[in-house]
């Protein structure tokens, strides 16, 4: 790998130079795995010998135009953001920001979600209840953040975000009578709604919740019921038990595990 | 502040010292004023100005004992694990590892939780759900490193742990009738069972799970729904998914939101 090619990866760890260049990073052997058999446009894939070995047939996937190259694994944890990867790194087109239709399904609206952790976590949750759209407000941390697309464990893959003005994101939601769900530490109990299988859940910032802007959108307000002392809950957090107590008697499938 | 106290403090942020000393530190504003409410031993206080203006009352709550110093901001972050803290750190006496009377309550047991974000969370989690005492096996991580103290938001101040031999624990927990929950890919759909209020929940390893040497102590097996795509959820989740269900229709009081 010529020091340009490592540099210009390196530089990827970067929102700027991700922007500026439009590609991203997947790191790791189960998500490299997982992109492969995806729709995403690899420009690059950077591989140990010991990935080749174990994903062989996978290669036969990658379209021509992909560069690849084999190389050892300390050149490849050089230009990884992991502390160690002896596997694969893919360098990968960001798919272009644009408006999603909203069906009859659950959808989830970010606020103002400022940890990569959290994201990550947040699609991961998303993908494990059947739902594949997340509308985020341009403040919410960047979806093809590294730690981000580690975090969510492959579900970047099925789950698509938007990037957009929040406020009229709601507005013209609010005109289609789609409900809009939020919750607060006053509202109504979780326990008590029925089974929810479409409309748009509001989750807000880590530490403010849902911006006094958005409030007035809010066409239901929701509390996730307390029996014990702590103060709040994390954003990831709320949106499973949330998203739990949604799909609960809804007509939604349930996926049987394998 | 002398360079030895300043020294002694950042050893602190290491389980060596931390084990040696027996003691562990509580950072930031929030966690540092409902420790001065609680009874846990506090050792030393540093705060700065800020911190007294805004807290003089919680002053008079001291005993004597403790060595307090107010000091500059910039020389607080230099003892502190955060990046910045303008407020207050509190060297605090680790309280004794003990057994813990179970009654007829819900408890949990962590098998593994190798990650302080993780078990933090979870220690919020339990406080949120009235679970006040989580047993851990030997392996998991340091009840008292300050990334657990800090993510459990003053939780730590009102969920007792107790590390020791699971299996020894497990067995002891069946030999006096107490149900024994575990969740696994195949098991009893959580949205189907009642609402229990005592028992054991046992939470497995980030990534491996449930030990095979703690399984055969598990007498429910329990599963949650998935209706999408996502392989698993993160430990914390599932924690947080369970603990909801456990007590939805219980009998334990809903403590009412101020």
């Amino acid at each position: 790998m010529t020091s340009k090619t490592a540099k210009k990866v390196r530089s990827l760890h970067q929102k700027k130079y991700r922007l500026q260049e439009n590609l991203f990073l997947v790191e790791g052997a189960k998500s490299v795995v997982e992109l492969l058999d995806s729709n995403f446009q690899i420009e690059m894939l950077f591989y140990t010998e010991k990935f080749e070995n174990q994903y062989n047939d996978y290669f036969n996937k990658l379209p021509f135009s992909v560069f690849t190259e084999k190389i050892a694994a300390p050149q490849l944890a050089k230009i990884s953001t992991f502390k160690s990867n002896e596997m694969a790194l893919a360098v990968v087109q960001i798919p272009e920001n644009k408006p999603l239709k909203i069906n009859n399904e659950l959808v989830l609206v970010l606020a103002d979600i400022r940890d990569p952790g959290n994201l990550g976590t947040i699609i991961r949750i998303a993908d494990w209840y059947g739902i594949s759209k997340i509308i985020c407000s341009k403040t919410s941390v960047d979806w093809y953040n590294p730690k981000v697309i580690s975090g969510s464990m492959g579900s970047f893959l099925r789950v698509k975000p938007f990037y957009t003005d929040l406020e009229n994101f709601l507005a013209q939601s609010q005109k289609a009578s789609i409900p809009i769900f939020g919750t607060f530490l006053k509202g109504e109990n979780i326990h008590q709604t029925k089974a929810i299988s479409q409309g748009i859940l509001v989750i807000g910032n880590e530490s403010k919740g849902i911006p006094p802007l958005l409030e007035k959108w809010i066409s239901h307000r929701l509390t996730i019921p307390k029996f014990g002392n702590a103060e709040s809950l994390n954003a990831g957090i709320a949106t499973a038990i949330i998203c739990d107590n949604f799909r609960r008697n809804s007509t939604k499938k349930r996926i049987k595990n394998q």
